[in-house]
């Protein structure tokens, strides 16, 4: 049933602009914090009912448009044979970093429905509770970034081990991206089947690149990423697909090379001068400064209303911010910034 | 005396490319970490001796074009009443961070030839030795680097300090921004006087900004820095002024209004790009990511030769990493890219 979201994602018209945030279920929501006190992040996302519970919430909470599926893109690394924790404040850690062809060749190719079978029943479960409501997104990291994860072993600076690899060992590095455009293929794949309604690819660390080297070493496996889903015929696919990167402004006309419905941009780049480079054949997602949220209600609004006027009336605007919710985010924030997109941007 | 840097930064005709590598003086070389194992980073940087060996240090192992002035962009914020420290690993800490309006106002407006002699020293011992050799580059970091810094207590992931400030309390940014204003002409004027031969101002950190906060908040304090120094009279300046910025590929129009001879830019951006952007009325420094030192030399040379071939026969370009050297570089690529660049680029 197609919703505000999925509309704006197909480029029609709608009521008013459709607002939805990375991390929208984060550490800022009291509630969550409540249910994070009992159970470690990597619990909860093993868990359905409390997964659900945790997707759901922000739609209840903000009146946002859209729900995204609580979980973290390297969950499904975990079952690839990576040893994953996640340490408060500094988020995840790999313990065994793949850093060579044999740790590569290691690496499972895993069945979704088999390995992680709990990200399928949250999906289950959500759908049930908002059918009618919202609609539900699901995702993956993309190839690149899950690499760079796995080969740094957790959040980097410089990205040093990552580039070493494409540079000294680029077998190596292809074979990796390789496998991981498998798995994110039949994770997407089995999500879709459990019911997620669109997909978003995160390409969160595609900034440190420079273009030519996103067009060599990562484009190609995005666009296999794209073209491998099942996302039904024609051209307004039945799951749209949301194409995502952070400091992805040089990388615009290759990152909607790789495809995708709707392109999500971070706040460098003003709205209106991205979209006028992609073209108007595809949809744009973004895109307030998540540090605006610590402004206060007039500036945030100020800054909302600057947005959708870049946008004018041209359907296929879905507003979020360039990068997730932060954890210190006043929560009344979050809430008026939700409303002041639907009430600025209401058509006649 | 102009020499090939010097012609460069003019857009005069040179004989084949200059090149210099940014933080070129640096662990990476086994001379420098010899005499940084007997003395903290701060008394190297505060010792004229020390500092002059380690700025000339490159000059005679690389071969590069410019020296540039061995300093910390945070040691004239010292003077100013900051609690600095250097944390092995972890870079600058700032033990009193800059966060109301009370701690702005007891910033002094420090005199540099009072409060960092050393710095004039150096410059001037440096002089002594590279004349008739390669120009020394003088350097600051930009009022908004600066006060990132300050505000956030050193390096930072999201700015949510800095731009927290800028939103609720703007006129304490403001005033922040001002007394930062005032230092960095009054010390880059002493800088010139003690005899550099160029200026680069860094303004690493404005990456995290959109572009119109970075045209509102930041852009009219640089321009207000360029505006300030004494670089002799007419168009062709006695002392050129490189404006540098990481990240900012969606800044570059606004960079140069602020001023610059010339522009500085990063590796997420095509060289040609940006210069048909920028306008070929300023010279343009970059743009190698670091990390390409660690591949094989056929790999660098690719990729020198493909800058090189960017720019073509227009004067005005100075060949340059897009950030610092890696600490961990190999030095004989170091050695290596500097040969590229002037071996592939040299002039009939």
């Amino acid at each position: 049933m197609p919703d505000r979201f999925l509309k704006a994602c197909r480029r029609q018209p709608v009521d008013c602009t459709p607002v939805w945030l990375m991390r929208q279920a984060g550490r800022y929501l009291r509630e969550y914090s409540e249910i994070r006190s009992k159970a470690t992040f990597l619990t909860m996302c093993k868990t359905p009912e409390l997964a659900a519970e945790v997707t759901i919430l922000p739609v209840d909470k903000l009146g946002v448009d859209a729900a995204i599926l609580f979980s973290d893109i390297l969950l499904p690394m975990e079952a690839m044979g990576i040893e994953l924790e996640f340490v408060e404040g500094k988020g995840p850690i790999i313990h065994n970093p793949i850093r060579d062809r044999l740790s590569v060749d290691a690496l499972a190719v895993m069945d979704p429905e088999e390995e992680v079978p709990f990200v399928m029943e949250t999906i289950r479960i959500v759908r049930r509770h908002l059918e009618g409501r919202v609609s539900l997104i699901g995702f993956s990291g993309a190839p690149f970034t899950l690499a760079s994860y796995l080969v740094e072993g957790g959040h980097s600076r410089n990205y040093i081990y990552t580039k070493s690899m494409i540079f000294q060992e680029p077998l190596t590095y292809h074979a990796l991206m390789d496998k991981l455009t498998k798995v994110v293929i039949s994770y997407l794949n089995a999500q879709i089947r459990a019911g997620v309604q669109a997909i978003q690819i995160f390409d969160t660390w595609v900034e440190c690149l420079s273009p030519g080297d996103y067009r060599e070493y990562v484009m190609p496996y995005t666009k296999r990423v794209i073209d491998g889903l099942d996302r039904g015929a024609g051209n307004l696919k039945d799951v749209p697909l949301i194409h995502y990167a952070r400091g992805g402004a040089m990388l615009l006309e290759s990152m909607k090379e790789a495809g995708g419905d709707v392109i999500g941009i971070d706040w460098r780049i003003d709205l209106d001068v991205a979209w006028e480079r992609l073209g108007y054949d595809v949809a744009i997602q973004g895109n307030l400064d998540p540090t605006v949220l610590f402004a206060p209600p007039e500036e945030i609004e100020r800054r909302v209303k600057d947005i959708l006027n870049r946008v004018g009336n041209r359907p296929g605007h879905i507003f979020n911010l360039g990068h997730g919710v932060l954890p210190q985010t006043p929560v009344e924030r979050v809430i008026f910034v939700v409303e002041a997109v639907h009430k600025h941007s209401k058509r006649q």
